[in-house]
């Protein structure tokens, strides 16, 4: 298989799979909401709370993650309340933990404080930190230079300038 | 160990890793430049021609990644030209493959046409194609229900309301 990496002027960004991902969590206050889902805020109150981006941004936040079938409204009601919603991760949203995993490794490794990580992820059970790592098909560890890129089925070739 | 998880609200969101990442590389314009430098560009035109977002933005993102240590400037010299230069990843800005990698495979999966991904991304001497995984450090594949949070050493603890 011939490696697209010799000849990138030969084929197309206009469908990358990474800008498309990024349009649809691409901003920060997307991020710290679903940060907070996979902490385990359901509720508008929490997500309000520990996101820190202001009650209008959770709420449009909440809104367009819903619409793009990231999250789920459920409804629940408590005794001599009306029904409100609740919004839990889809398995589309549940997908994004590598991403949001991967930030935060770098981020722990690049931008903490002197102190340190605030927080580590652990496997339950073994009780090991856990990782976002490349890793192939066959199980190898893969290092940033050791990646070819291949057409996949949907590539689109450039029209040469 | 307890699991932060818990009691939510007992600690600060305020040195988040993953907010911090998203801080220094959470624009659509510094991912498609990053994204380009990791398929090999160097230099200012070839970022232009393929980032797809106009030159300023490209000039702009370029200072900016140098700044904060992502890329680093490295003069060259054609004969008969002036000395410009060329960009190219820092090991900070190498360590960011596993979120590119990350936002490719969920793209990839949840947002490529009908058509398929197209690009794939290859394990060079193996070609098994490679993916950002979550792995605890005993090796173990670990799947989104089953992580904990754990305090690390620059945990937070939060002001009560």
């Amino acid at each position: 298989m011939k490696n697209l990496l010799q000849d990138r002027d030969a084929w197309s960004m206009e469908n990358c799979s990474i800008a498309r991902a990024f349009e649809l969590i691409g901003t920060r206050s997307a991020i710290l909401v679903l940060r907070e889902a996979f902490l385990g805020a359901r509720r508008f109150d929490d997500f309000a709370r520990r996101a820190g981006i202001g009650e209008p941004a959770v709420a449009a936040r909440l809104r367009e993650l819903t619409a793009d079938g990231l999250l789920e409204r459920v409804p629940y009601r408590e005794a001599g309340q009306r029904t409100r919603y609740e919004y839990r991760l889809t398995g589309k949203g549940r997908a994004l933990l590598p991403i949001i995993t991967a930030l935060r490794d770098w981020g722990d490794a690049w931008a903490a404080g002197p102190e340190g990580p605030p927080v580590q992820s652990v496997h339950r059970g073994c009780g090991a930190p856990v990782h976002a790592r490349l890793v192939c098909d066959h199980g190898h560890d893969v290092g940033p230079g050791e990646l070819e890129a291949h057409a996949g089925p949907g590539l689109i070739e450039a029209h040469r300038r």
